[in-house]
C-alpha cells in the first residue's frame, strides 16, 4: 500500500500542474468555470439544466460531461442550449486535470462566456483532484440525508459553494437541517450555500443572480 | 496512466486472494454474508437497522461499517443490537478484501449466523473489489433518479440482489419505473428485486423472508 500512495502523490502534482494549465487557458479567455460534484442522483444534471434555462438567453455556455460509461448528461446538456463535451473516464470516479485539457481543446474558448464542468456522481473522488476550475461547487441533496458532512469532510471542506437541492422533499424525510448545516459550519465557515428546488424552481433565482455576479466579474478584469 | 493501471492489476489479484480467504473463514464457521454497496444516502445504514430490528431475536449478527471518517453507522448498527466493527478506509472509496480479513479478525466468527458489511457509500469503487461475502447487494433509491443502471452498469452488472428504497417518495419525484427496470434487465436479467420503504416499512417482509432463507440454508449446508 505505501508503493500505491507514492505514486498517487506523483498523479496529483503532475495533476496540480495541468490544473493550472486550464486555469491559464480560462482565464486568458475570460471564461469563468465551475466544476460541479455531488453524489449520484443529487441533481447536478438538473441543475445544468435549469441554470442553462435561466442563462443561455444572456450568455454563451459550455458544458463538459464526466460519465463513467453513458453520455446521457451531456446529452441532456445539449439539448438545453450548450455546447457540450463527454468525457468517458473508462471506470475513473473523477475527472482529472488532465482529462479536462483535452475536453477544452474540443471548445473554440474565446466564444464562451460560461463553462459548467459536470464531476462524476461521488462524494470522495473528486474531491482529490483540482481541475483548474474559478469555483468548486457542491450540490447536497436533502433525501441524502443529513449527515454527509460528518461523513464526507474532504468534499465539504474543500468547496466555495454548496447548492442544498431538492428541498421541496423536507415535508417528506427525516432531515435535521440545523444537524446538517452545524456539520457544514464547523469544516467550511464561510460557505455560500443556496438551498433551492430544481423540481419547483424555488430559491434558484438567488443562485442565478450570484452566477452572474461571478461571471460578470470575470468578464470586467 | 500506464504504470497505475499495472498496479491496480496486482493489488486487484492479491484482494481476490485474500476475498477466497474470507470466503473459507466465513463457510467455516456458516456465517451467511453480505456486502451492502450504494451510493451516499441511499440507505445502507437505515436497511441495516430494520434488518437488525427484524431478525436480532431470531440470529446473532454481526456488522461491519465501512467509512472514510467516521463512525456514525457503526455506532447506529450497535445501537439497533448488533456486534459493530468499523473500517476507517482513510479516505479510500470503497472496502476491499484486506481491510475485511482485518475486521473478521475482531469477531469470534463461530458465534455468529449473519454478517452484514456495509461498504462505503459509492456506485463506483466497490464494485471492483470483491470481498468474500456470499452475496453482493446493491442499494437504489427513488430520489437518486431512474438513469442510475445506465450511469453505474458496472454495479448493477456484478450484484446478486437489488433493494429499490424509499418508494415512499415515487409521488414526489419523476421516476420512470418501466425505464429503470429496463436498465437492470439489460445488465442483470435474473437480478432478485425487492421495492421497500425503510421509513414506512412497506415491503421490508419480501426482503426480511428472503435474507432468512439465505441464512438458513447456510446453517444447513
Amino acid at each position: 500500500m505505501v508503493k500505491k500512495v507514492s505514486i498517487v502523490e506523483k498523479i496529483h502534482s503532475a495533476n496540480d500542474q495541468l490544473a493550472a494549465e486550464n486555469r491559464q487557458r480560462l482565464d486568458r479567455s475570460s471564461v469563468f468555470s465551475l466544476n460541479f460534484m455531488a453524489s449520484p442522483g443529487a441533481g447536478k444534471t438538473s441543475l445544468i439544466e435549469r441554470t442553462l434555462h435561466e442563462l443561455t438567453p444572456l450568455f454563451n455556455i459550455a458544458v463538459i460531461d464526466g460519465d463513467v460509461a453513458t453520455s446521457i448528461d451531456a446529452n441532456r446538456a445539449a439539448e438545453a442550449g450548450a455546447t457540450a463535451v463527454q468525457i468517458n473516464t473508462g471506470g475513473q470516479c473523477h475527472i482529472d486535470a488532465n482529462m479536462l485539457q483535452k475536453a477544452l481543446n474540443e471548445l473554440d474558448l474565446d466564444s464562451f462566456d460560461l463553462l459548467l464542468v459536470e464531476n462524476v456522481g461521488n462524494l470522495i473522488c473528486p474531491a482529490s483532484f483540482q481541475l483548474g476550475t474559478h469555483k468548486n461547487l457542491l450540490i447536497a441533496s436533502i433525501p441524502e440525508g443529513d449527515d454527509k458532512p460528518y461523513k464526507y469532510p474532504a468534499m465539504y471542506q474543500d468547496v466555495d459553494a454548496l447548492i442544498i437541492n431538492k428541498i421541496d422533499l423536507l415535508p417528506y424525510v427525516d432531515f435535521d437541517m440545523p444537524y446538517f448545516e452545524k456539520g457544514v459550519q464547523i469544516l467550511n465557515p464561510d460557505l455560500v450555500t443556496f438551498p433551492v428546488s430544481c423540481r419547483t424552481e424555488e430559491g434558484i433565482q438567488f443562485w442565478i443572480e450570484w452566477l452572474k455576479e461571478q461571471i460578470d466579474s470575470k468578464k470586467n478584469i
